[in-house]
């Protein structure tokens, strides 16, 4: 019998742990009310961090970007992301560490003033296309009536909350049959979707958008593995005519690691099935988990 | 001595009152975490709501774009409102309905599958200009190194917490000795800022943007009592140069009004006072706030 309050997730906020059900922020938290916030998942596998410190460097960039400042150090910061691991007991997690702007404590509407926020959580590993039908693959769509919010007005570097070109993408994947949408910038350039970077073999290369798109510590880790494999890759922008040329098509992310692709716009990928690149860095993706090279131990409690 | 536990606001979460320094939303809620949701803000003055069935109008029309179903209906949302505003006890307040998309309770990350999640709450009446400093006129400046988030990426029209543009736009001001700033679009047309439309008086006529902005209800209220006054109108495109040009320039804001802006880009507009044609607006729009057919009473308890 199992009766850990935290086993279904871990959540520290305002300097407490938390069950994850229980978890709650301010109605009035501006990271909420003007979605003025960043954040960071890394992913636990087995027991380890997955470039933690590449998390924390990133999630340091995105709210340096938003001049912010957390009152905790990094230091701080880090143990609180294992003191929500260790304490849910999970060996398989997502965990998500969000600096919010915060409360506008003093109605002074100067978010230079504001008290900023840390929150962080662990839940159950989250996959964006779950094992069982990354064995088939999955259905992507191209969207047609939405496009990426350009860096010009909203950076997407500075990772973000701001989903709402994702979501319609995301609704005009349903309307079409498909499980997820990836979006085209202003110029017909793709770019990224819903959580997830994307990548596409033509003619031999490794392609992956470079402009307008979340810098993904997957498609990072992808390009790392791909050089390791001598795969050629190329980081460049292309349009919707190339992606339907490709061989191959996956998605990467934290939540889901490499997640092939085997229709496009309801056509069949390539032979109609996860393809051999993609399966080659899905598995070294999922080996470099266990390596100590990638990760970090938690140290769980005994009686977890 | 006042013992009301509302006194500093009323919030109502997950079918209770509570005082707004408790007012929590559930972590996980997408409405934070994707900022999927939509929100709606009417003011009370003087004890009665301005407009209020416009707001309610508009808020439905933004939650039917995002396909998103309340659980309550129209009557029990209005009821709501005035529960928040009565228990408060506040004769001029800021009033808040939110419709999120809700919390991924069976982890499908489907959101056509969450069960949408209505929230409320009032405070005191806020201001994006003080009125103290409306007499003197605020600074605008026009964003320069940021462009409004286009509509074919996120709909402004769909009154949304994604304001990443416009802080950035906002900390642009800061920067430039500025108090708020305006955005313009990829082309060049002027738009909005973080809260508020804009209107220029221009050779006679007064403008306010067509496109990519949000459909302000103070907008529409001082298209409205223009009219009414005899002062021609145009809604249409206009860019830097014929803002740099106007011989006055105001923002209008549920929160503030109608609110003088007398420097722009540092340079002083007009005669550097507030003009004649925004007092004249100003003062009927905050008449009209005590006008039959604009307003509807509140009800308070004879304890508030």
């Amino acid at each position: 019998m199992n009766m850990n309050p935290f086993e279904k997730g871990c959540a520290w906020i305002e300097g407490e742990y938390v069950p994850i059900a229980e978890a709650r922020i301010p109605i009035l938290d501006t990271g909420f009310l003007r979605s003025d916030v960043t954040y960071d998942v890394a992913a636990v596998w087995k027991g380890r961090f997955f470039r933690l410190e590449d998390h924390l460097d990133r999630f340091e960039a995105s709210w340096r970007r938003l001049r912010m400042q957390p009152s905790l150090s990094r230091e701080e910061m880090r143990a609180i992301l294992f003191g929500c691991v260790a304490r849910s007991g999970l060996k398989d997690a997502f965990v998500e560490m969000i600096l919010s702007r915060g409360v506008d404590r003093h109605g002074v509407r100067d978010p230079r003033r504001f008290e900023n926020c840390f929150y962080a959580y662990a839940i159950p590993y989250v996959w964006i296309v779950k094992p069982e039908e990354q064995q088939l693959g999955t259905h992507l769509i191209i969207a047609r009536d939405t496009i990426r919010t350009p860096p010009q007005s909203v950076d997407p570097t500075v990772k973000n909350f701001q989903w709402g070109d994702l979501i319609r993408g995301q609704f005009e994947a349903y309307d079409q049959g498909g499980h997820t949408a990836v979006l085209a910038d202003a110029d017909g350039n793709l770019t990224d979707g819903p959580g997830f970077n994307l990548f596409a073999c033509h003619d031999g290369t490794l392609l992956t958008p470079s402009h307008g798109v979340l810098q993904g510590i997957t498609r990072r880790t992808v390009l790392d593995l791909a050089e390791e494999k001598g795969i050629a890759t190329s980081v460049t922008m292309f349009n919707a005519q190339v992606l339907r040329a490709a061989s191959e098509i996956f998605l990467t992310s934290t939540a889901g690691g490499v997640m092939p692709v085997t229709t496009l716009d309801g056509r069949q990928v390539g032979e109609g099935k996860p393809g051999r690149v993609t399966l080659l860095l899905r598995r070294r993706y999922w080996e470099a988990h266990e390596e100590d090279g990638w990760t970090t131990s938690v140290e769980y409690p005994s009686h977890a």
